[in-house]
């Protein structure tokens, strides 16, 4: 959930804090914890060669964390279940560590005792990768929350995989750094967002092996050219090789100045036009260039008064410059602006330095972008995809799709990020059907296989994607990973029944 | 060698192809490649338990690239002499082939036969990691040099192993993408220098492993989350587990100006104040903020002209911004000079927009910054380090070395890549002394690891840095490296006596 650096970038603008934020949440349409369906029974999972947890572990594993341990059954109730509420697993416990010596301990427990582990942070994950599917020991990073280092000089910041992003975006800022994570649901914390992949560039973590071995890669120097780049197979692995405890940020400065531009065209080819022009006029300013389609702004305008004067079009851009001299980032929007004007690219729009006495323009545009998924889910199911597909082949794919599918689905909206080749797809349904939703990964997995696009672009494989992943990889590369996976994990204790296809 | 993005911006400088750029190579100040004296006997190395190479060996490889080996004598005394004509190997063969598939053929062949094999691109490495040690299979990357597509819009350029980087910026100018790799010797080749892990981030490499089972994570999405991110393993690798035979690069546009000021101050102190200042008021406009201490620009001053008009002072920071407002761009560098000039954090200064009138003025000033390695190698031996160390602990190791050193060293010239907390230092001599360069090496180690820092930034570990590498890194890390070694190469084939320490 980003466009280039994006979203966070909001937080430079004045702000109080604790004020409520666009969650992409959908709770609000979805059922209570207890309701869920076990996910071994929904799917059929066979359970893999693990010991069953005793209550004897449970008290050696609360000896290795001075007590840290919740057993209690409504507690247990929120950590088993994801947080779209459609995965289930019944873990007996949670073990909360606080250093990574404490994980270290709990992992070789777990090891020696053949226990199964799932690794836990604020288990945001939209695809099942931080809930168990049986009775996994789920080990939460939740306790070790503090910000080791700032380093404004070298930009790094260093910090607890329990870090929540308004806390690391708050330490970041207080020094004049711009925490370069973004992610729309704000109690993700930084151990689960670099396990799972999100932004791989600027993190250097400190990891437990399944084995208790502690491998520190975490050098807060941007350039170590000492050996093979050994953190960053964990990056992205999903707990499935071992728990991420601390991460190392690379920080760029905080830019001071955020502008805001929403523009509306007529087709999608218009679309591509003006991220072209985005990117020759403003450059390196950009900091995001996001579309929307004309489904997923009037979901958003029927559902919250956040899109209020927005009119109904075809397509629309909303573009963000990050800057250091206002009048300059303005000049460059203006410019942009009439120039688009001029190629007769976009038909009309909303420009944030014409009427930047409004303190909240900027963050009402972006509400709409960030409440698409939430409103779509308000009016029933949503089947949601986030592919990256070469820009020629991404709104064919989204007419194909309203073209051929069933009468089940009501709606396909699509809004993506520009820069990154990124598509979101967001299909609403009265109702979830299995049926449907394998005909869906079914058609959208062969479109972006043979487009040379990735099935996951952002949210990883875990449960939900797992033979997703698998389908659309090179056969050699799923080998290595289960090569590499047998190496660091020879027990198969971290993790299990996600990221590896069914069997694997 | 670079500066945050830095160097061949310039190419976005009108400037004819094909002009003499400053080049760091010492081929001026030393010998012809016959008298360099044989690895193995000048560093006593031990030959590893592989095949000795036959001419049915070269006539069967010959066979699998269409004939295309290389046997003569002073061609293969070339192969064989590193870039600093100061290691030689005695390789009886360089293979170049042309495509993933002949490379896959020749590699399961020496696999098979046992045979070592030392990957090579331009030689271009200052650590000898593209040079055989004894008689390895040179494979080439040469021969496959085709820019194979560029994708604007995704901003991706994917092109041969063997590409020059003069090629593939000329090959990006023309469509308005900017190639985001910097490295002082033109000729490098972009397999060679993904494979020493200069500029990882942006890279996504297809390689082939030594078994000859081909490894193509080479997408143009910018965005794939299924799985794990295994192409990392390779990037950084210097050719000790496969070889790199494409890349997917990803390029982001192209800067339209280019903008240049060199500051003069008196102290380390001020020169981190400069750069703080310089990140608070140019920020993303910022593609360089280099420092150079006092003897290093006199060393160019007196052996080239390109430093006329330059004062001596004890400290210089030249800084660059490259964007896509020429009038905007100039205003914040005049903005920040008086800025710095009020606080008096510089003395004074050449300001870029200030005289551009000479289109020379950005070549000029980075002229004096590429050419302190060459114009000190000039005046005798010279040491070489390039470390990573937090910037309050930079210059304090110049001091110390000069404090401390013996009477061999004649002058310690240092300048860094202040944005990448890189710190370059060259200690000049008379000869190379053995004895020297090992005082050095223990003292320079033991100061950086103390510090937290790496003892290559850039460079690699190649021949020279093997076990410089391993003293710095954590036991488990190295042990880690091994495991991963003999999964991806049970036969340890591929570049013998790099990387990893002796008696690995």
């Amino acid at each position: 959930m980003r466009g280039g650096l994006t979203r966070q970038l909001l937080s430079c603008l004045a702000r109080p804090r604790g004020q409520v934020r666009p969650l992409y949440s959908f709770s609000e349409s979805t059922r209570a914890p207890a309701t869920v369906p076990f996910t071994k029974e929904l799917f059929g999972v066979k359970r893999g060669p693990y010991a069953e947890v005793t209550s004897d572990d449970i008290q050696q594993l609360a000896a290795l964390v001075d007590g840290r341990v919740e057993t209690d059954k409504d507690d247990l109730l929120m950590h088993n279940t994801d947080w779209l509420r459609s995965l289930r697993g019944c873990s007996p416990c949670v073990v909360f560590p606080k250093t990574t010596a404490e994980v270290s301990a709990v992992l070789k427990y777990c090891s020696d005792r053949r226990l199964a582990v799932c690794p836990q942070g604020a288990s945001t994950s939209l695809v099942g990768g931080s809930v168990p599917v049986f009775d996994e020991i789920i080990v939460s990073t939740a306790k070790m929350n503090e910000v080791i280092e700032v380093d404004t000089d070298g930009g790094t910041l260093t910090c607890g995989a329990g870090c929540s992003l308004d806390h690391l975006e708050h330490a970041a800022k207080n020094q004049h750094l711009f925490f370069p994570v973004d992610y729309t649901i704000r109690e993700a914390q930084l151990g689960g967002i670099v396990a799972a992949g999100l932004w791989p560039d600027r993190a250097r973590p400190a990891t437990v092996l399944p084995d208790g071995t502690v491998l520190d890669s975490m050098s807060t120097m941007r350039k170590d050219n000492t050996g093979f780049d050994l953190k960053q197979i964990f990056v992205g692995s999903e707990g499935s090789l071992g728990i991420i405890t601390k991460v190392a940020m690379a920080c760029p400065s905080l830019p001071k100045h955020i502008n805001v531009a929403m523009v509306y065209t007529d087709s999608f080819h218009k679309v591509l036009g003006i991220m072209r022009m985005t990117k020759a006029h403003l450059g390196e300013l950009t900091s995001a260039c996001e579309f929307m389609d004309n489904e997923a702004v009037m979901s958003v305008k029927k559902k919250y008064l956040s899109a209020w004067g927005v009119p109904s079009k075809p397509f629309y851009v909303l573009i963000e410059t990050a800057g250091q001299c206002d009048m300059h980032d303005e000049e460059k929007l203006k410019t942009l602006f009439n120039a688009l004007k001029d190629k007769e690219l976009i038909l009309d729009g909303q420009i944030g330095p014409l009427n930047y006495d409004d303190p909240t323009f900027v963050e009402r545009l972006w509400n709409i972008n960030t409440r698409i998924l939430a409103a779509l889910s308000r009016g029933g199911n949503v089947y949601h995809y986030d592919v990256s597909l070469p820009h020629d082949k991404q709104y064919k794919l989204v007419e194909k799709l309203r073209k051929e599918l069933s009468g089940e689905i009501l709606k396909v909206a699509s809004f993506g990020h520009l820069l990154d080749s990124n598509l979101h797809l967001a299909l609403q349904s009265h109702n979830f059907d299995p049926e449907t939703s394998d005909e869906l990964d079914r058609t959208i997995t062969d479109y972006v296989t043979r487009a040379g696009g990735a099935v996951s672009a952002e949210l990883g494989c875990g449960f939900r994607n797992r033979n997703l992943g698998a389908h659309c990889k090179d056969p050699v590369e799923v080998k290595l990973m289960r090569q590499m996976k047998q190496l660091l994990d020879p027990h198969g204790i971290m993790n299990p029944y996600k990221v590896f296809p069914d069997g694997a």
